[in-house]
């Protein structure tokens, strides 16, 4: 089975598992719910629809890769993708990158996001990681006091160039 | 061949190419040659040497990664990692990543940088990504400064957990 982790949020149980491709069409979902995501991600054609299908092949294809779905009662509420990537650099570290946390609006404040980074982190631990990273958008100042209760610290800038 | 690019710098032709294992010694010593990397790497003993030369493998055998090196007259003087991630976020965008990006002092204010960077952005478009990011310490005001010239966006904080 591709269950991960089974938690107890509220008396419910919250299954943590690999997404299936059947799984594509709610992740976007949570995605496209998101504010900044609104104007990025949905599907409003069939090609992109096909594009989100072809990224989550090479997602599911390839090992150094987990996209996870939190599961409620049949209903996908999280998502997350962590990344496991080697490196010269801290002497040849393993580091874990976590990229499109996302948490259904009606599951907000239940303890989800924790959970799912709390299984994060112990995967990376499991694997020989020597650190968890992620960015976060400047604007998402929430998510930042979320992720600081859990440790990270904000000590880089995250750069993008789009193409 | 392994080699990438070449590019004139000053009259003096320095080749962009994929690093080999026995570049791996030259790469660590730019990584502890930088103010941040001289406390997290170099060689003390055989158990390092060990842990950077199977990193070097894990990052040569998968084709997700691009561990480049720039060599002038024989000697290595830049280093990068290159890194293409596939993601369902941004319909299914694959994106790339840069990591431990160093230039030798000697070869610091040549162009070596941008040239660098430039065969980057250039590989990740080529690739389809429709973004490039790094991450790059609060510390490194000068780095912030050469990655906006580029067309770099410091948008995101860049979050770290040490495990």
């Amino acid at each position: 089975m591709s269950t991960l982790a089974a938690v107890d949020l509220r008396g419910e149980t919250v299954v943590l598992r690999r997404a299936r491709a059947d799984d594509v069409a709610a992740i976007v979902a949570l995605l496209a719910a998101d504010e900044l995501g609104a104007a990025r991600d949905g599907v409003r054609d069939a090609g992109d629809l096909a594009a989100y299908a072809a990224a989550f092949r090479a997602i599911d294809a390839d090992p150094a890769h987990i996209l996870l779905v939190a599961e409620l009662a049949g209903q996908v509420v999280g998502t997350m993708q962590v990344s496991f990537l080697p490196g010269l650099a801290r002497r040849g570290a393993l580091r874990a990158q976590v990229e499109a946390v996302r948490v259904a609006e009606s599951a907000r404040g239940s303890g989800l996001g924790a959970a799912m980074m709390g299984w994060a982190i112990e995967e990376a631990r499991r694997r020989g990681c020597v650190l968890v990273q992620l960015t976060s958008d400047k604007s998402r100042t929430g998510a930042h006091r979320f992720y600081q209760r859990l440790g990270f610290v904000a000590s880089h800038e995250g750069m993008k160039l789009a193409l």
